[in-house]
């Protein structure tokens, strides 16, 4: 069975890691800035040494394409992306991309060309470290946003990405979308503990978890703390008390893969001998199953209206926004499943914590999503690192499914 | 019966509120700047009209003292402070001091002579709104602070107290402290609610309770929200939801006189989709009763200790600063009581809340506190308000205690 070349795969990675190498050893390569150009940069130069040809759209997103057997069928897509956070690591995005190049130099090197085309995305400004929202490009692709809006987003300085594009000289001709993919793969960093903790070196992903952001308020009477009784007070403080140990339990009950962050609070006037006037918090819900996340948003609705004037504190809750769970395609999550049994690599189901340029692409084609291991579930950070031996595992589970999709008899039915 | 002359009273404060009003219809007259010096200086002329003697001490504390027929024995003291917050209300502190004043001008106009002298006191500084702490020169009259300590005390644009004192020209000569006191009586807004609630008039203060102040600080793991499992994390916030409902549930158990504020809470990082890593929030535990303080002490430490180490996240408990209980005088308390029955005033016993100068004199002097009500409670706000005839009856309670006690026999005895 053909295998990639790990140490080749490792040095690219390494070498990527150069450009906006930090002194921690980590990486800023924030998008659209010089550091991300030179990146970008490489990785068209790697591209081109294996005969890809390069096309650019209008979001600055670089797709190589490897020509297959059926030219003009739809082609299998890999990718990720190459932009980082201020203070990132070394593989969140750069390792899909590099991946994808190590299965098509593979590939090249053992003269094997697939059926169905091939290719390889780098996403731009995954990480909406500089313009906000993450994932725009791919957003833009699946339609979620017009290319006005992300066109018109602006960096702290008052830059547009428009503009920004321009000044890096990757703001291609391309349309963005109407590409024709028969799969589409991303191998990924997990960002989460699970793999590690598990010892497993390969991560099947099924999907992504729907997200629920509200916010909380709950108002009171600012008082002295010293003369007020506590009978005549109304303390919002109070009826945090008894609405916290009840949202978390209500969490609880819908089994391990319900998850509640509260990130913010903030108690005003905030001083520590008054009684304060009003409390927010916030309020992040996550659950893979649309079901289950609505019964959670129904329940704490209902447990906030049931808390609502105790105390003489009103609560009022609002949502700010929501993500809904994606199931992945199921014939690409077998791909990804027959692919580490045929390899014989230890593997598992799981369900993605965090967004990805594929949730939006799932939206346009056939998607799934390949995890391994990080060390401490560390992302976001200079010290994310990844263990070489389950890059290896985690490529060739990507060549093995790449290869099965785009030689499969189906593509020249599509053609 | 001596009665005091309420519309020359309520002129008097009226008076005194226009030196540093505020639109809003409050007072900004903070200690030591040009407001204050104007607010002396009228009380000084005031007094100087009724033949007091004036004598400024180096902290800037002013007596008035108006001679008795055994000259020579310990005074009878009156008085508050004249210093406000700077968004603060016509009453809090200058009540004190113009009801003494009143107490004095119904005596003159009588031609009532006491047999103890009595002296009326304006204190430097009470609110600590430019220089901390507060109460600071009835701190250094009871020995509590060095004067040193205090003429060295900074304003936020670096200003000692000393400095300000000599700026507006109250920097006395007299020793601070020392001087012999019968008794010592201090009328006051309660700045709290409850002697509006019972629709009580005056309120016979039988001291003041006892504040604990402490920093909880739970430690635990900064992480993403999305990938990581709830079991998995260390979320400072899920152990506060545990101890929260207990911590109030403690104070709860020691009756209506206990307390608990949470004014302050950080959770940080402080992001929406990560979970803290570190939440620190404040506690301010109020007791009356040492006992009973000291009980909450404890079981406060115990709790924390227990939840230590649960969800991963570690507890601790550091106390910032305590006040003990102050009881004050019985037979202080015992003139205000009389006084309240020989005027048939409705009058309850209370305990006060927050801080006096009287909690600093009554470790150098039998002292007793007045209280009248405030409207809503509201205090250190534009919007204080004492009902006149609230205002009426603690000043003749002022002066019937006062009287009864600077008649007594047993000053000739102590001369």
């Amino acid at each position: 069975m053909l295998r990639i070349n790990g140490d080749r795969l490792w040095g690219r990675l390494m070498e990527m890691a150069q450009i906006g190498a930090t002194i921690r050893g980590g990486v800023c390569r924030v998008a659209l800035t010089e550091e991300d150009r030179l990146g970008r940069d490489l990785f068209v130069k790697w591209c081109r040494q294996l005969d890809c040809q390069i096309t650019v759209d209008k979001m600055g997103s670089i797709f190589a394409r490897r020509r297959g057997l059926e030219p003009n069928a739809p082609a299998v897509l890999m990718g990720s992306h190459l932009d980082s956070q201020p203070t990132g690591g070394k593989f969140d995005g750069a390792l899909g991309v590099l991946a994808g190049l190590e299965v098509i130099h593979t590939l090249h090197e053992a003269n094997v060309l697939t059926q169905a085309p091939l290719e390889l995305v780098s996403w731009t400004n995954e990480e909406g470290a500089r313009f906000s929202p993450a994932m725009i490009a791919s957003g833009v692709f699946s339609g979620d946003f017009s290319l006005d809006y992300a066109y018109n987003q602006k960096d702290n300085k008052g830059i547009t990405l428009e503009q920004a594009l321009e000044d890096i000289g990757y703001k291609g001709d391309a349309p963005v979308g109407n590409r024709d993919y028969k799969a589409a793969f991303e191998l990924h960093i997990e960002q989460g503990p699970i793999l590690e903790a598990e010892q497993i070196s390969v991560g099947i992903v099924t999907g992504v978890q729907g997200i629920r952001w509200y916010t909380l308020v709950l108002k009171g009477e600012e008082t002295h703390a010293g003369p007020s009784p506590m009978r005549f007070r109304k303390d919002p403080m109070q009826l945090l008390s008894r609405l916290l140990p009840e949202l978390y339990a209500l969490v609880e009950k819908k089994g391990q893969d319900a998850k509640i962050t509260i990130g913010h609070i903030d108690a005003r006037p905030g001083v520590r001998n008054t009684v304060p006037g009003e409390v927010r918090i916030t309020i992040d819900i996550r659950h893979p199953e649309n079901d289950r996340l609505a019964e959670l948003n129904k329940e704490t609705y209902d447990l906030v209206s049931s808390l609502n004037g105790k105390f003489g504190v009103s609560a009022s809750l609002e949502e700010v926004w929501h993500s809904v769970p994606v199931q992945f395609d199921e014939k690409c999550v077998g791909a990804v499943r027959d692919a580490t049994k045929s390899l014989d690599i230890p593997a598992m189901e799981i369900v993605s914590g965090a967004g990805h340029d594929s949730v939006y692409l799932s939206k346009v084609a056939p998607t799934a999503m390949i995890f391994i291991p990080c060390k401490d579930g560390l992302s976001h950070n200079e010290l994310e690192h990844a263990d070489k031996n389950d890059i290896i595992n985690g490529t060739n589970v990507l060549l093995q499914s790449v290869l099965r999709t785009a030689n499969e008899k189906e593509s020249t039915t599509k053609q």
